[in-house]
């Protein structure tokens, strides 16, 4: 089993620090995708869509998606669980994963990607940079009242959705798109996990 | 336990079509979005977003965001298993799910989103739709080409990943993005998940 990994790139470190936050070691490739190394023929056949991280089993299958990575390593290593208990609990957790990608993440990258030199040679739309940035910052203030209640995203313990929340928040910063202090629990949240040995993946 | 749902909507309907092929039959309650119940008082306690499908357990909780929906159902009702069976396979499904949201539903619905008359009162970026129509029409191509080694998205079982790329396409008919008969796999895919009785729902 290895992992096709890029140190640089937030997706993949999405894993690594669950990987972390669950102890797990396994070998790693570096794809440099500064490079187009993700776009070779011979990377494309572990995943058609040139996207990194692939997961390789040692029967040769290949699991793309950071989702499913964690999913598999959590159906084969369920302590701590990361992707919550009881089936009640795992649907709370879901829940939350989700709001933290379609509301944190995902427009914290096109904030990014429709914006950054590093993708200037694809089409980009500055208006559609500026209303995911609002988005990003929208979903700050409405967490913070969230978090005046609780320790983490999903509740009493520190799951999946606060790793997809803090890879999509460290994204923002590439645009300067930062956790403001003047929201106190948003701001006391995004410390402490960022204080995590993980959070160094 | 009931679902609020709307019937003229493709979220909810993911799940409808999920609980039809589970044989799972519950109370719903109808939320007019075009009538904007969705931003009631009343309704944003049960879902802060704003949005349908959300259960409410007989607890109280409230849990939004389909997938997460479905994850609970598929925990309590196990077979016949729309998430995949063993741990590789439901990390194969889940790639295949997500691939299916993001190059699929995700960007047909935001091809309706920036430029249908029903979100005018909100930002719509034509360029953004346009960018959105444009991948659906790349993974359609690309989805003719795996299609042509097996019956269904993730393999040789009809699966959650199917249901959402069902929604997907039928989203984007709203938007006279449709499935093409020269694509001869994913045509031939695409009615046979359409001919299930599930897909009425």
């Amino acid at each position: 089993m290895r992992l096709y990994d890029y140190h640089a790139a937030p997706n993949p470190r999405l894993v690594r620090i669950y990987l972390a936050e669950k102890g797990i070691s396994i070998p790693t490739v570096q794809v440099d995708i500064t490079k187009g190394e993700h776009q070779s023929a011979e990377f494309l056949k572990h995943n058609p869509m040139g996207r990194v991280p692939v997961l390789e089993l040692d029967d040769s299958t290949c699991l793309s998606e950071t989702v499913a990575i964690c999913r598999y390593f959590e159906a084969l290593h369920p302590e701590p669980a990361l992707f919550g208990s009881d089936a009640k609990n795992q649907a709370v957790v879901e829940m939350w994963r989700r709001r933290m990608e379609f509301d944190v993440a995902l427009p914290a990258m096109m904030a990014m990607r429709h914006t950054h030199p590093m993708f200037a040679h694809e089409k980009q739309i500055e208006a559609y940079a500026e209303l995911s940035r609002q988005r990003v910052e929208d979903t700050m203030q409405w967490l913070n009242g969230e978090l005046g209640g609780r320790e983490y995203i999903a509740g009493d313990t520190y799951t999946i959705a606060d790793i997809t929340a803090l890879i999509g928040f460290d994204f923002g910063r590439i645009v300067d798109l930062r956790v403001p202090e003047h929201l106190p629990a948003l701001w006391r949240w995004y410390q402490s996990v960022r204080s995590r040995p993980s959070s160094s993946s």
